[in-house]
């Protein structure tokens, strides 16, 4: 089973992810998460060249690199763990994709994207998304003590196109992606993706 | 004006490159030399991952770091350079790609990664090629007292693969690949290329 949470930074994923690890696992589920970009050596060693801002990237040149992460991160981590009957967790995965790279920076359109991902994956797709819905503005004044990191650094416009892409996403997929309010108190956020859990798989 | 040169490590490319360089500076033009991977920060951090053994690379893993690789490099680089004027050289292009990752890994079908290597150099395609051909054997020979590095391993049946790929490539674009005999003497590899570039530029 593979689950992946979507939202901006501050919107509250890890939180919700943290409770649902603890929830599967107390009910007797062995668990993984893994963090996109990251999870494998090559994919550590590629975040750490995405999130240096000496390095200038192209749009283009940042959609490979985040990809080739994903790639590798499938092959050695997620497809493994789901043979061993793990449920893993992605902080990010695929819709991230569409909405940074495709809605964020405009490095391709979404439906290229689509196929693209799907061939990133080798045709993984989440069982379930929880996307985070929150204004940007919001989300970022919930971490506005963190230094800015070169994707963060990206200004408002920026992250209206990314929220804007992240709705089209989860109005095009409404039987993969489950919308939620960020905004919810985070118990109740976390009982609604339990029970949408519990009535899909 | 870009130039690039294709074929196997061992096929002689830096010599040509290096003969080709003097006489088009001779000749009075400004002239560029670029190798792939690398040529900027990024490209040359890119490198690094790839040529790590300790790293484990898949196949579409491999395709999309050079793929990151020359996207940067045609922005920093490639364009900004030919916009002044240069001749550009690039020892290694996108037919690599279609010689290693599609031929040598099939890590994506030809058709496929001609479209997406268009993607990758935002429309740019070389205005010559030059391909050393030889038996990716005696290649081998050649330089036989260097270590391996990651892609040098591969073995003697990915290189099969890889020179099947280039000869389809050439074959495939004769009007813009030229097919070279690499064990001809050098110099007249060079001459070859030279008139070649009188005729055609």
């Amino acid at each position: 089973m593979l689950i992946s949470f979507e939202g901006v930074d501050g919107s509250g994923k890890s939180t919700q992810i943290e409770l649902l690890r603890e929830r599967l696992t107390d009910a007797g589920r062995d668990v993984v998460v893994v963090r996109e970009p990251g999870g494998t050596r090559l994919s550590e060693q590629i975040r750490d060249i995405l999130l240096d801002t000496d390095n200038s990237i192209a749009p283009f040149t940042e959609l490979l690199l985040f990809s080739a992460a994903r790639a590798q991160l499938v092959v050695d981590v997620v497809r493994p763990r789901m043979a061993e009957g793990y449920v893993v967790i992605c902080d990010r995965f695929t819709d991230s994709t569409l909405a940074y790279q495709g809605g964020g920076r405009a490095a391709a359109s979404l439906e290229w994207l689509r196929e693209f991902n799907l061939r990133v994956t080798d045709g993984l797709v989440p069982d379930r998304t929880y996307y985070l819905a929150i204004d940007p503005e919001e989300a970022r004044s919930r971490y506005a003590d963190v230094d800015d990191d070169r994707m963060e650094a990206a200004g408002r416009s920026f992250f209206d196109r990314v929220a804007d892409a992240y709705e089209r996403v989860a109005s095009e997929e409404p039987d993969r992606v489950v919308r939620l309010n960020a905004r919810a108190r985070r118990a109740a956020i976390h009982d609604e993706i339990w029970k949408d859990l519990a009535r899909n798989l």
